[in-house]
């Protein structure tokens, strides 16, 4: 089941949107986009306020979880989210990336419980692809076998 | 044995200190702090000096050890340190990354010896949380089993 | 086989070129350099246009294969290429940090076909280690066994 996760995007350059090995999935960054639209643009602490960022991490959020998703066929294989990365393209000054980041780390919580609890890293970078916000990459554990 | 590891902070978010999962932990990001005081602060190569940079860098390394410790019982479960990621907020034209990371780089060696050698990787950030001169996360192998 | 791959440099720190532990190799942070020799310096977007950022970041993903290689013995024992994280140092308004990972994402591809093929994140950060251009780091699975 995978309700209320948007449709995956195509990478936006020569690589895979996640790559499944011994039972662990890469997932690649995602910025907040829909197709070759982006949905939020700008710096964290100027363009982009607090609460803006947070909705944009939630973005990315879902965006990794479906295309986990997509690559193994279904969120119930996913066996633990298991380290997240946040990257806040931060206006100088700005320190709530950790804040920025709790949008994100919700919206794991709230598809897959216990199992979407995470260590996570959040830092202020300069700039960000396409001009977005906010990038998330994840690295999941997938059950195998049965 | 865990001696000389500081007390580990609480995390700054809606995240967990450390996932262990099929012998690998992940460890999330630390910054130089005890409990809710930030003991650095700034960018290095502006209001941060390069020895003190290190030293934040080996705070956040202890941090990481402690993290890591309180999650596996104690530091004899570690098998090896894989990698760790540093980042250090950079004032313009501070391109000393590598020398702050030393720091951290130390701690590891100095509790674990061997199994404290490690891959790396050191960039020089826009902004880190609270306004933290020096961010780190480790990914390590746990011994399990016997 | 390594033909065509540069000779690999020591590292910049205290840490190891790579670990490799359960079959997963973790590659150190490579720059684009020849020995103490930076081939590229400066931001992306201001000093470094893009096409010359794509060469950086070729010779960082060749240098990343070249540890790889020497690591393990041989590129044939790599499986996949799992993740790799592009780091560009970022004129501010740079925001073609992906199409700067291209120049990357071929490398892994021309050595080693799917096997080459990876999730990938790309970041614009503010500086890099002695003021290169771009700096990448990999995970890979390795065969292990026969």
């Amino acid at each position: 089941m995978n309700a209320n996760l948007p449709k995956t995007n195509a990478p936006g350059g020569d690589y895979v949107p996640v790559i499944v090995h011994g039972g662990i999935a890469y997932v690649s960054g995602q910025l907040p986009r829909r197709g070759d639209e982006l949905l939020f643009k700008g710096k964290v602490g100027a363009e982009v306020d607090l609460a803006t960022a947070q909705r944009a991490a939630a973005v990315c959020a879902e965006l990794c979880l479906a295309a986990l998703a997509d690559a193994v066929g279904s969120l119930d294989r996913v066996a633990q989210i298991l380290r997240i990365t946040g990257y806040v393209a931060s206006a100088p000054g700005f320190v709530q990336q950790s804040q920025v980041m709790n949008g994100a780390s919700e919206v794991f919580v709230a598809h897959l419980g216990e199992k979407g609890r995470h260590a996570r890293t959040s830092v202020g970078v300069a700039e960000l692809p396409r001009g977005a916000p906010v990038e998330l990459d994840i690295i999941a554990a997938i059950r195998t076998g049965e």
